[in-house]
């Protein structure tokens, strides 16, 4: 397998998987090994970092942690300012830059400076947790679709989870600390007692954990260190409720 | 980085992505290239494939092409026996191994028979349609949940697509050919005429195309050969519809 380096002028938006390096894409792994310049979010782990190479210029984008004075408008200007200046920027997101990723305003901002990008896509986080427990995410006991979202309220919402019905399997980002709010709104909108539920907890570092329970013990669980993400696999009532085999 | 081979006597069962093998895990490579024994979908790229050590037993247990008389047992029964013979077996399926790939059934039989196994998440081809695009699949301009569906009919539905409404994007797998329903579907549902619509048509091989169009004009477009996957991006209506920048 060969893959082609990043190349001076352009910036690209690179997944950076679930944590472990071995989940990066080889188009990620080469990208991130030839970038002059990296950019990257808070989640993207120490061990893919690690892989930049010793004279590029590596710098944490991250919003969420310290002293929260970074902007999206800072990163787009950076990134446009070191694409321009010559560097070989690879903008790093962890799981898949796409999704949940703010992506759209960065490349609203190189579309409108005509810096030339492109996106390679990661492994969702969601699907390592879910490779983690060998439990599918959809199939023939379970629903046959897959809903991502977050909790993150927006304007107006008294509950981040409106209109999330078992129809669908569900991968829950950012779900917050309070699992008993959680518990009580899918089970309003119709989740059975029984509903599969994972709580995936600092995936891809040495500390990553894995808790399962029914949907009627979630509230009993002590939440667990973030970042967490949770998958709940709605029971097909037409199905079999013994996941025993599923599940291992 | 390295990362271990496949050992023997066990199954892995690894996502091959969306069939360019710059898009394959690290992990993924490495248990291809280690496996003595892989057992593939139709779907997987000749280029994937190739990557296998010469010595390896390499088999097409796809049921979509040729005679179809591999059924799943079939495929159940391979895995454990070789598994048991001593081989090193690598289940290789495209996309992630979890999302719409009969998995439920694998990991019961192996469970079921007491063969170890584990699985390797894999970039699904809806995040590669996405990158080619340079579309965000979640933002704030479009929704900020995503659905994963297929237009597979089940026993007592008229449609695929029941109760698929734009509070979600959408990624739709195995959609078929009559565009024309899925437009007049997606608009019974409530989805805007000017929803945007990717059309990606055999991913990450050399012949891959992809078609933007609006809802409203998706009944125009030929069908693309297959695999085909689309993606519909629900605009917002607190939002604006222009997406002349994030859709470079």
């Amino acid at each position: 397998m060969t893959t082609s380096a990043a190349q001076a002028g352009r910036v690209y938006l690179v997944g950076a998987g679930p944590g472990s390096a071995e989940l990066l894409t080889l188009r990620a792994h080469a990208l991130i090994g030839s970038a002059t310049c990296l950019l990257h979010d808070d989640l993207v782990s120490a061990e893919v970092l690690s892989l930049a190479c010793d004279q590029a210029l590596v710098r944490n984008v991250g919003k969420r942690c310290g002293t929260k004075t970074i902007t999206q408008e800072d990163i787009n200007a950076w990134m446009i300012e070191y694409a321009t200046a010559g560097h070989a920027v690879v903008r790093l997101k962890s799981g898949d830059p796409l999704l949940f990723g703010r992506a759209a305003e960065e490349i609203d901002a190189l579309t409108g400076a005509g810096v030339p990008f492109e996106v390679t896509p990661g492994v969702s986080a969601g699907f390592a947790a879910a490779a983690l427990a060998g439990a599918p995410l959809t199939g023939r006991i379970t629903s046959s679709r897959l809903l991502f979202a977050t909790r993150h309220l927006v304007a107006g919402q008294t509950s981040g989870l409106v209109g999330i019905t078992p129809d669908a399997n569900l991968v829950l980002y950012m779900p917050g600390r309070d699992y008993s709010a959680i518990q009580s709104e899918l089970r309003g909108n119709g989740w059975p007692s029984g509903t599969l539920c994972l709580i995936a907890s600092r995936l891809g570092t040495g500390a990553e954990q894995l808790v399962r329970c029914k949907l009627d013990g979630l509230a009993g669980v002590s939440p667990l260190p973030a970042p967490v993400l949770m998958v709940f696999l709605a029971v097909d009532v037409n199905g079999t409720q013994d996941f025993g085999n599923q599940l291992k």
